[in-house]
């Protein structure tokens, strides 16, 4: 049922679609419909920017009842009653309670490189220097500014031959880079301390607190208020890319908060909508605010359309714990689902927290034939890491616990299956 | 009316709210509604987003119904009906009639920043070269990739010190820079084919048809041919910037059609999904299609919406000529208004073509005082240019005459207001 | 009686060497002899560096008491005798008598490229700005600073992929750029400005008076005020690069004397030790000494052995102004010479000025032709231009009037054959 | 006795004349005379630019009877008699005997800091990538390419504002960086074969086997192995910067021939011309040497005077290994009178290795106070290090033993005095 139009017009740099190779007409909550009427668990959702499932029913409501009265649904970066509201609404449903009244929002372009970016350039902007520190696995994004930010030698390459342009970063290990062992923070904290290391002092740090692409590790508590420590006392900033961790999935607003830093700047994108409409956003210390007007703009900042569903996000889910609490206990579930799969395979290991949990299967094709296997059984489920080598479970978190048991399921039984078969290949 | 919490909330770098400063709750058409009942004519029309009018009927009514039937609004990359129905629309109203059969289209970050960023990377990949030629008074963007090729100082520094990091790129003159005496097409042959020049053999040209941000200056047709020619000479890539341009901004759907040329690269965004919702993409011709998949990503690409209402665009306008032949009119009209704007201000001329066309009244103060006081009397409408110095009216392509010929004429009634108070206060 | 050793273990990297393929044991004036005793007449002159002809007898026997006497050879920048009295000779000859008193001296590595590195880092720290403005056909040197500010593109390749590194730097039209009728300084300002432009607020210009390795392009007085006056307006440092056309090679000491202009920086080296010994300095304003110590160090700055024989340099020929008249009267007779072979060949003209005058014969293969026929009869000489296209005659300015003449009719006559063996290939 | 006109005319940048501030006007063999008559043992020796002393007598004779028979100073690259048997000299007593037979030589600018630029550009240009890994505390040398390899801060900021245009180098820990336990072999490796880390694959590395200005650091021959290894590996090309530690100054003549490894480039200069004479170059190997003509040029590559001179210092001192062992005994003496001095500094301890070793006594403060207590009594002598905390001994490899013993007593004593009046500071 599948369509020759895309193979015809859609350029090659396509990717997901070729993993799940069918054509999707409908989305509810935690599924999705294809064209002959099959209906797929999604284990991706949309790579952590469908928190709260696909077409919640109330940001549907909310935002249909905004293009019907003719709601502004462009405006640049002018007043509009959508942006107000939940401009408001993020004051007090995410700010007030957190003590985080010195920040103020920088509505950027709607997607998170852009936000990325308009971080790393306040950054260099309010110190006067150029170096950010990015670490290993981390991924910030495709635009020059945040690729130069990502790790991923395949994406870097995209940017042309030898990497042109990719200047004014350096990369650092981040935490766990080397091994249980290895403590990288006191190895960073040396060579920045060595006045002739060749690591220029640094306008900004920048770590998301679970890399998503890079294969979700996620950073100790204590790493990261060291590195929040050895920022203040570089006089750097201190960016937190929240943009795939952020909006509740590791179980609390902020990724970071477990931590009780406060970052300079906070990068937010993906399920800051809501309902997977383009949003992106960067909170800054008020401090830091010196941009004159425009000095970063972009046409679809303040997207108007996504600001509706956004605060139907904050009133719908962050009045109170209780959302948060449901994560934490699906967060359970999830590490023994995901514990069942790494018993079942030989040096297998947990990575991340929260809902953002995936099992490390040691290899790249064994993580691939497993979700492959999963999407044949109704389940969409994708990869990460450097080598492809972890099999991740990105559910909304909004998954009922009898479906997110079942996705579980069958994620175990694709498993066991490739397994079996790997081992059949290898007699 | 306006709301304390933007002044409290959100960062100084906001801009436009600053000189229409009020809060819009409505939008139809060609007007903008306040929260205080005022309704003002849009000559700004999202600079150039909303092509067709805010909240087009059409648009609204299949964007509810996709939204009503739980169409997909995110699936990153997937194939959905949405995009398949925007592809083949794509190809049948505007490839087709065009001879672009050779052309497929990319799927970016819905910015027209990131359309630039995935146009330039693939040059430099295509070609294994690193410099791109932009010209004087270009703007293509504002992450770091594209804003190496816009000229403003202003934004440039927005990067931090020094403007680090802004590389790769060559700034040469663009058509009409040094005056009308002055050919730069030749002087930027022989710059080029000078192997002493310390311009290195680009990976690619990139221009706007007519400059947006930079003053409304319009390449003349033999011009483009020219860069085109040079490109091909050369071995670059030409790639063309209508986002700001395009979607019959000129008279025609690309404003480069008039010339003949054939880029190999062109990058659109703005009024590309005609409600004023996130999208951009990348039109390449099939040979330069070397992109390995999900090269360059992100997370908000393909927004399903956004294909909705796109391919209403497509359907309502590009079908026949008979929409190209009204803006084309009404150009006619705005030209004359502003010749009778250009007749009471000494030195001033007229700029750009089509319905993207302005007045240059000498300074960036006359110029912001005409606006400000059209937006007393009703009419939203900006400036651009170096210093600012150009009235510009981009409004909607559909505006009704009467309501066009009513905006025009605010606008002299500014201008003979303006003018007549510097006169005074010169005296 | 050439050796094998250099085809075995010379790099590929050796060029004079292959157009003048003999092995030299002996040079004295404006004559190098080579071991099978043949005698060539050098209008070479090491590119400008013998200004003062080969092994001049006061400098040897200077050069030789020092060392008999165990003067310092080596000494890192410490004070020595040899250093003082340069200075002070330096002091005397040539910055007090054209009222120079406000500027010092920076012993650099003792090479060109050294001091131009160190001129542009300089630049860069007084200004805090980046960007540095060189001119088309600008030869300034092969590190990467100096590289980068260089515009001959085999050259910029040799820094590998992409020209990678190569920033911070903008090229524009030098004097004569775009033919006779185009005034390249009134495009440089309004380029630079145009706040739009693209091109940073430069740190410094930097320019040869007179360009030797370019094509002996000569900057009109005119032009090199005009570029002082802009560098003035806009906050930026001027480095004059008087490498090659310095030490008398333009009929004065400076070449940017007779512009009255008061270079912030200029880079001296190649006829600075006048023996060809390795030396290099880097004369900068008072007001711009802000260097700390070591900032910019090199193991083998102030080689004494030159302040030896540079010593001697400005003892013998810059007392008084009689050389300077020699060198004047020379560079008439080096006119008429070219006149004489320009005469024969179609649409050949003369370039440069002073002692630094050649002929461009239209192409690279001819003024080749023509250098190797001078070569079998007795003449170094060799081309320079974006495409070796000019004949350029560098010959010490002390060779003796016949001897001159000697080797001018021998040039011409060059000429003569190689349009006679051109015309009958042609036929 | 110094003289006014150095404060008056020299630029601040001066540095070393600032710790031995007097005039010098003879030196011989491992002393320095100064106007006054008093006559200083150098343990300094150029920063081991004289390896055999200053004025040695041989090179003396050799040098004088060159310029009194005329011979060339100065002839570009050409070939002359005195190139051609330095060339014939060190293929027979420096590469043969060491089985280095498949290195070509490439004459350089004469000073260090040219020959690591030119090495750098080659590696590019050969594996057709940008990134160059250099290590923590590593001095490469001032012009931009090479100080981007450098690890000093201070050094680095001599660029200008956010050390612009120090890019396409990663700047990785050295052996030993992170304390004694810390391999950081097995990062570096752990670093470049993680796909994901940020680090673009390398097209060379870099590393000094004893760093000279970062503190005495030497590397194990097993880290030398590996960085080897890793490189063939890589596919990267192995630097080796033997510009301080070559000629003779580890006990051998290249300081990485006890590791075994067969660097694809090693860089030459200091104490090559063996009278201090500047003089450098790079050794290739032949399956490397893909230069064009000219690619890498400079004025003074290939100084005739140097060649002269350094074809003695392989006569002299490389024709078998006695001398090798008598640096090597020296060597022992050195870390005896070395151990003396730690045994009375609490924390102190010996860095380097042969005859280039010194102390770190734990703060720059303290080694400064020795190293001008020491310049009282007579002795030349400078610290290193990324804090000048190592006192560093780089006497003449000739120096006799009995002046070498009074020079470390002259150390010894400063250091008892310095310590003393220390702890009487402290009290």
């Amino acid at each position: 049922m599948k369509e020759d139009i895309f193979e015809r017009r859609e350029s090659k740099v396509r990717s997901y679609c070729r993993n799940f190779d069918t054509l999707f007409v409908r989305a509810t909550g935690s599924e999705m419909t294809d064209a002959d009427g099959k209906t797929y668990i999604d284990f991706l959702a949309g790579c952590s920017t469908l928190n709260y499932g696909h077409n919640d029913p109330d940001m549907k409501a909310a935002l249909i009842e905004h293009i019907e009265r003719d709601g502004v649904a462009h405006g640049l970066d002018m007043y509009t009653d959508a942006k107000a509201e939940w401009l408001k609404a993020f004051e007090q449903y995410i700010l007030e309670p957190r003590g985080m009244d010195d920040y103020k929002i920088m509505m950027t372009g709607p997607t998170g490189t852009n936000a990325v970016e308009a971080a790393v350039k306040l950054a260099r902007k309010v110190t006067g220097r150029t170096n950010v520190v990015a670490f290993t696995n981390g991924f910030h994004g495709m635009t020059m500014g945040a690729l130069s930010l990502t790790g991923n030698a395949g994406k870097r390459r995209g940017a042309g031959t030898g990497s042109v342009g990719l200047t004014g970063t350096t990369h650092l290990p981040y935490d766990g880079a080397f091994g249980d062992d290895v403590d990288t923070l006191e190895q960073i904290e040396m060579m920045l301390d060595n006045p002739s290391s060749g690591v220029d002092a640094p306008a900004a740090f920048i770590f998301e607190p679970i890399q998503g692409e890079g294969g979700l590790n996620a950073a100790s508590k204590e790493w990261m208020q060291g590195i929040a420590r050895l920022a203040k006392k570089l006089g750097a900033l201190l960016i937190v890319d929240d943009i795939q961790s952020g909006c509740g999935r590791s179980g609390k607003y902020f990724a970071f908060e477990e931590a009780g830093i406060e970052p300079d700047i906070i990068t937010q994108a993906k399920s800051l909508s809501g309902m997977g409409l383009p949003f992106a956003c960067v909170l800054l210390k008020k401090e830091h605010d010196i941009w004159k007007p425009a000095e970063h703009n972009g046409t679809f900042r303040g997207n108007n359309h996504a600001f509706v569903t956004a605060k139907v996000t904050l009133e719908k889910f962050w009045k109170d714990d209780t959302f948060q609490k449901q994560v934490r206990e699906k967060a359970v579930i999830l590490t023994e689902g995901l514990q069942k799969i790494a018993d079942i395979i030989p040096g297998a290991k947990l990575k991340g927290r929260g809902m953002m949990q995936g099992v490390d299967v040691g290899t790249g094709d064994l993580a691939s034939d497993i979700c492959a296997r999963a999407f044949e059984k109704g389940l969409i489920i994708e990869t990460s890491g450097a080598d492809d080598e972890v099999v991740k479970v990105l559910a909304p978190l909004t998954t009922p616990v009898e479906m997110f048991q079942k996705g579980l399921d069958i994620l175990l039984d694709s498993a066991r299956e490739a397994v079996s078969s790997n081992q059949m290949a290898a007699e």
